[in-house]
């Protein structure tokens, strides 16, 4: 399994556009084959910030989500609100 | 439900050391009550950072988690490893 940080820093005037393209984008995103969570996350120490934080279970399956309609259509739009889009960063878990 | 991504940069040969005491600290965490996920993660673009990404019940677990004998035993010995240490930052999910 592979995890995603995506942390992004949105616009003051741009937040609820925001919210509503990003609420189809993990709609869609929960419901791909290769998903095993996708989730947005507003910050508590600063409401414009925001990250995803996803659990794919492979690298197939990143590929296939990045490919995907929902992600080609919305993402780009997604990128006109933001001020930071911080670099996004692929993990692998640690196991004690 | 409370989320938080604390993310880390641990100097190159202290990453061993780091593992190590990490190892003790995830396993006495994720035995808390009000833990629901609390993970180390490795970052494959830089193995040097390291994010810790958790879910707790409430607030009152998250100052239980930063009260208990582990934490408070092992998290400084953590920051003498570090090279940066990222404001840990806490994320409240957004339900689309």
């Amino acid at each position: 399994m592979i995890k995603i940080i995506a942390r992004r820093l949105v616009r003051e005037e741009c937040v609820d556009e925001y919210l509503r393209l990003t609420g189809e984008l993990v709609a869609a995103s929960q419901a791909e084959p290769g998903c095993v969570t996708y989730t947005l996350n507003r910050c508590m120490e600063n409401p414009r910030q925001f990250a995803f934080i996803e659990i794919w279970k492979d690298q197939q399956a990143i590929e296939a989500h990045n490919a995907s309609e929902h992600f080609t259509r919305i993402v780009p739009q997604l990128g006109k609100l933001l001020e930071i889009g911080y670099p996004v960063e692929h993990y692998m878990e640690v196991t004690p």
